[in-house]
């Protein structure tokens, strides 16, 4: 068990700014929420197409009246950890979902059983001529109470001064949050008697957390395909705007294998079975020394160029069209914020910041994200371990694949191919005509440095357009602190409601594009 | 903090057979022990020096007689965790151990500061012509509860099948049983109305498991140099008998230095200063690879011949008559018992086992106690660590010291310098002597392939012998379920009492020594 994460918050805010831990200060009590939908932007210069500025307006106005209940609803989400990892409270998570969605107007919600945990096929059927397809994950990653500020799953409502008010929790970014304002716009279509433009094609995985093992068993299921078939692309909900407002537009993601490489007495037959005493060195061989060796074997000395035979054979050089995208983002993107942010100092082989960038998207990489063997604790002890184990991941580019990339015999815990959505895909287009009415204009980049099961509908036999979308703004995924914003002090920056307009937008957008 | 820890139990069971796990039954009622002081063996036929029958009868007997009371002190000791790694009860360690003393008949006892943990200073003049030295330790090893079969605080009474009656817990053979024992030995000699046959110097500290780093300081007092002049030799307490009742005796120890190799971000100016997203290994350094590339410079590929440049350049070779002494040796001990016990198939370069023994005893070696840095849980997590450890130990063997061994900046956590007894030493004959009286004849090595702080006493100034002696048994020093044997179901193997007695035959030994 191990496991890509999708990251995109994370990985999307490191690579532009950084995660910054942000104080907050708990509040005791939730505040009403003001007006928190925008009305007097751009936007209203530029009308939603197939949306009368009445329908928008009583729309913008349910949203509002079901603030109180849209933050309830994610409160109780966050309340319920799933995490798949420790196999805690998986089924609780997959019901309380597929209740989520009875509720949020879908007529068919199923379980879909796999090998491991369930996932969900759900089906909104609204007599419209196009459909959507939504790709969401009910678990979420592991957490540790002692590092938040806030218990992770109490979902506190906290003031955020930087930001405005915040619910913080695990899962709160990283994907309940943007899910759940997703499935806000959903009630406030309906209960401002409104009809949903597009029909939805639904699927969701417990795993995603842990590198999607199952997905594609509950994708591959026939009815899941024939529905899929029908969709103009799967969008995943997502807060993406960034502290300032700004978003990045992806065109794609790197692929990713997670593996462990274990160097054992075991298996090697040589060294102790289990940890013996360290001054049986002089006479033993070491497991831990094979895994040095063995790591050495991987990569250049210094840890930088991958070094595995035919790994990176099949990786794609930049196009020149891609090398443009990634010049015009490094003079938009702040070098210093973002060294800030990693807290570091030098690229790799101090390239410039534009190279950084084209390293960031186009490098495979052979990265150690744990080493782990023997006494781990403070101080020392005296043992010959006989078990070491080097967690990695290796980041593909296209055209490598999972599959293909390791020759070697290898305990691979999750993996994910690349993927890549065309510029001109009618999700990106609708996604950009919402963005462009709030007066976004998006940075482009080739493809996201991180990874997600994109892959699932990208790939064969599906070949669709798969992105994330939807304002908002929240941080902290996979770490401590994880928010999302609720109600925001920024005009640029929307909160929960804001978030939830933005996919009402989205919807009508797609349900009028060619 | 970390640190070199006696573990002779350990490494010389190790050595022998193997730390095997016994099966234990907890026992609901200590019951009363019988007679368990040997009164039918060789020895009779060979008299105790200094100690006519009558006398050495009421010993024995008293002994007996208060073995309740040796048991009692025993188990409270054990109750009273002291673990200098996490600064737990020492103070009441330091304390418990000065009233014991005071209570066995030390006229003088003093606590004696350090800069880290304080340690002891005690003498007990009987008037007696000769001295003995002696070396205690206050504190354990951390334990883990949940891997014991009985709490390691409880220091309960369980039944091992293949042994007897045994105290199971934290200290219970290193080294609060054998200490125990040796109170007992002057509770007895003294409850039977005698008179020591040797005045008594004591010496103790808090902080042997985390490789007695201010130990020195003790020492080295004026007044304890003084004290420590007049004696024989040191020597520690010990449970020195196999499950068969075989002794091993050691003419010294190697020595050892404990280290951390950390490469972190911070300290290197590359690569993040702390965990960032693993995608960014396209274009940041990895403090993780950099510890890898470090590693490999301190041994060849194989990880078994230490290649730091002069590390070895004072390693004094084998004498012949080490080389005769592991010979025998080798003909007297089971390889496939060692072999087992550890769960090895091959020695290193698949020497033969006469070999093995003498790269235990002769080789310095550079060992990997553990590796440690970023992600080290369940499954995987997609970061690239900000810092990466690899924790050491370099085993040292005459003439190399701890101080010279290095001269790289390392972080050294512990060290000690390797220590040399003559094989004609006093202590050394007359340990010899009881037993041979008990139809032993120790296996003899060379040294000890694990490390004690005998260098504080072996070494300048003091230059005296130093060594481990007591009948009895115990096993699991570091480990889970580690057990001193109270009431042996073998008459080759002693209990508690036996063990207490051979204390008592070691003194007038000592006492009536040329």
């Amino acid at each position: 068990m191990a496991g890509e994460k999708k990251i995109e918050g994370t990985a999307r805010r490191e690579f532009l700014q950084g995660a910054g831990a942000t104080a907050v200060t708990a509040m005791t009590v939730p505040n009403l929420l003001s007006a928190t939908v925008p009305r007097n932007l751009e936007m209203m210069g530029n009308a939603i197409p197939g949306l009368g500025a009445a329908d928008s307006d009583a729309i913008r106005t349910e949203i509002e009246k079901r603030t109180e209940e849209s933050v309830l609803r994610l409160q109780n989400w966050i309340k319920q950890p799933s995490i798949a990892a420790e196999n805690r409270g998986m089924q609780e998570g997959c019901e309380l979902m597929m209740q989520m969605l009875r509720e949020a107007g879908f007529q068919q919600v199923k379980k879909m059983p796999t090998d491991g945990q369930p996932g969900i096929f759900a089906t909104l059927d609204a007599g419209a001529p196009k459909t959507l397809g939504l790709y969401f994950m009910y678990d979420v990653k592991q957490a540790d109470p002692a590092e938040w500020s806030s218990p992770p799953f109490e979902a506190a409502l906290v003031d955020n001064p930087g930001l405005g008010k915040v619910v913080m929790g695990r899962g709160a970014v990283n994907q309940k949050g943007p899910e759940a304002t997703f499935l806000a716009a959903l009630h406030a279509i309906r209960g401002a008697g409104k009809k949903l433009p597009v029909n939805l094609v639904f699927v969701a995985e417990g795993e995603e957390e842990i590198g999607s093992p199952h997905f594609p068993q509950v994708v591959r299921q026939p009815e899941v395909l024939e529905a899929l078939r029908k969709c103009i692309g799967v969008t995943m909900p997502f807060a993406s705007q960034d502290m300032d407002g700004s978003v990045t537009t992806f065109f794609g993601a790197k692929g990713v294998i997670e593996l462990e490489l274990v160097s054992s007495g075991e298996k090697w037959g040589r060294g102790p079975r289990k940890d013996v005493h360290s001054s049986n060195k002089a006479r033993l061989d070491s497991p831990a020394w094979h895994l040095v060796e063995a790591l050495t074997t991987l990569v250049t000395l210094d840890g930088n160029e991958p070094a595995i035979e035919g790994y990176t054979a099949k990786a794609r050089p930049l196009s020149a069209a891609e090398k443009k995208m990634i010049a015009a983002a490094a003079k938009r993107l702040n070098e210093d914020t973002v060294k800030k942010g990693m807290g570091v100092q030098h690229w790799v082989h101090d390239v410039s910041f534009e190279e950084s960038l084209e390293l960031l998207v186009s490098k495979p990489t052979v990265n150690i994200e744990g080493l782990v063997g023997g006494y781990t604790g403070p101080g020392g002890k005296t043992i010959l371990p006989g078990r070491a184990v080097a967690k990695l991941d290796l980041r593909l580019v296209p055209d490598m694949t999972a599959k293909e990339s390791l020759h070697i015999e290898v305990n691979m815990t999750g993996g994910y191919d690349p993927t890549s959505t065309p510029m001109d895909a009618k999700l990106v287009i609708a996604e950009s005509a919402v963005y462009t009415r709030h007066g976004i204009d998006p940075v482009e980049m080739p493809r996201l440095a991180g990874s997600w099961p994109g892959f699932v509908f990208t790939g064969e036999p599906l070949k669709m357009a798969a992105s994330h979308f939807g304002l908002g703004h929240g941080n902290g995924a996979h770490a401590p602190d994880e928010y999302y914003l609720i109600e925001s002090k920024n005009a640029k920056v929307q909160g929960m409601d804001g978030a939830a307009f933005s996919h009402v937008e989205y919807l009508f957008e797609l349900a009028a594009s060619g």
